[in-house]
């Protein structure tokens, strides 16, 4: 703002809150508007809440999850089967896989893909954190879940390779037509991967 | 969630950004990580620009804007024309206005607009108070800055009423062509308001 319309402390709220992936600037004025008239209801809890998941929130030292734990509540959890181990490329993607509640395994965060332009290398990723789980006597199954990127193939290639050798078996999520899809709004790549693994009904 | 994967305090910074306007359950996921992720850059800022906002913020009891002070800044600020007293429906309205910075008057924020649906009635607004203050010798025009809405305006033509017999001179935004705006997209309403206030070149 060209002048000064408000106190240095609310311009400072504004400006933490456009950081948030999905705000920009005229969002941000919003949500810090929507919190100071909602001051008891929203905004204190939402302080409080920051504050506590500041101080606590700490990423899995086994499989790079997001916990106030670590091990985290996934690795500690020991209703799960601890003979596969699903790689995903980020927390959000983790997450995403235990909302489907299809699995009941451990997991294993790499925390983002090979990538030439982002400039990530093998090491910049957890990849020998998870050989040396692939090599545990106890790992059966290896479950590649990254994204059907390039970059997401590219590292699901780079880690078949590197587990080259040991007793796992590595899988990969089944490409196909998305549930509720239309097929006439579906690339050619998904339409061609889905008659190739037809099934027999 | 159905099963625990993460800490009860992550669980519930994650239900209190969902709280914020523009985010639902995703987006409140992905800030939540994100925050995490940035947690020295981003979420340190964050928090204590919203404890600090929470303790600090409040309503100007004059104009009724969002200040960390009170009169509001805009209130005691000696450089402006303090015969003109511009009325918007919410701060945010206030703000836009200043950006725009054709205006450098004072304001009267009304807190919302007469609306027999979401049951606001005059007395729920801030009226009594800008009745007093263009009661004031030194107040000379009040500028309703309402929006051109149904409820816009028909707090804009109960204000101007509620003035009557006052010394004060109401007046209200043009109606017009945006700038920017093409002729081809505008409603029938405007391009009628544009043509009955058309003025010579």
């Amino acid at each position: 703002m060209a002048r000064q319309v408000t106190g240095p402390e609310i311009e400072r709220l504004i400006q933490a809150m456009a950081k948030l992936p999905g705000f920009g600037p005229r969002s941000a004025r919003r949500a810090a508007l929507y919190l100071i008239k909602n001051r008891d209801k929203v905004m204190g809890p939402l302080a409080a809440a920051i504050a506590e998941a500041h101080e606590k929130a700490s990423v899995c030292s086994i499989c790079g999850n997001v916990d106030t734990r670590d091990p985290c509540t996934i690795c500690l959890d020991e209703r799960r089967d601890r003979s596969i181990i699903c790689v995903v490329e980020e927390v959000g993607d983790l997450w995403a896989l235990e909302r489907a509640g299809a699995l009941n395994c451990l997991y294993h965060v790499l925390g983002g893909t090979l990538s030439a332009i982002g400039g990530l290398r093998p090491e910049d990723l957890n990849i020998s954190g998870l050989v040396t789980r692939a090599a545990d006597p106890q790992t059966r199954e290896i479950l590649l879940a990254l994204n059907a990127t390039v970059e997401g193939q590219t590292t699901a290639h780079y880690i078949t390779e590197r587990l080259d050798g040991l007793h796992v078996q590595v899988s990969r999520l089944a490409h196909g037509v998305p549930v509720g899809g239309e097929l006439d709004y579906l690339d050619e790549g998904t339409l061609a991967a889905a008659i190739k693994a037809r099934r027999p009904v």
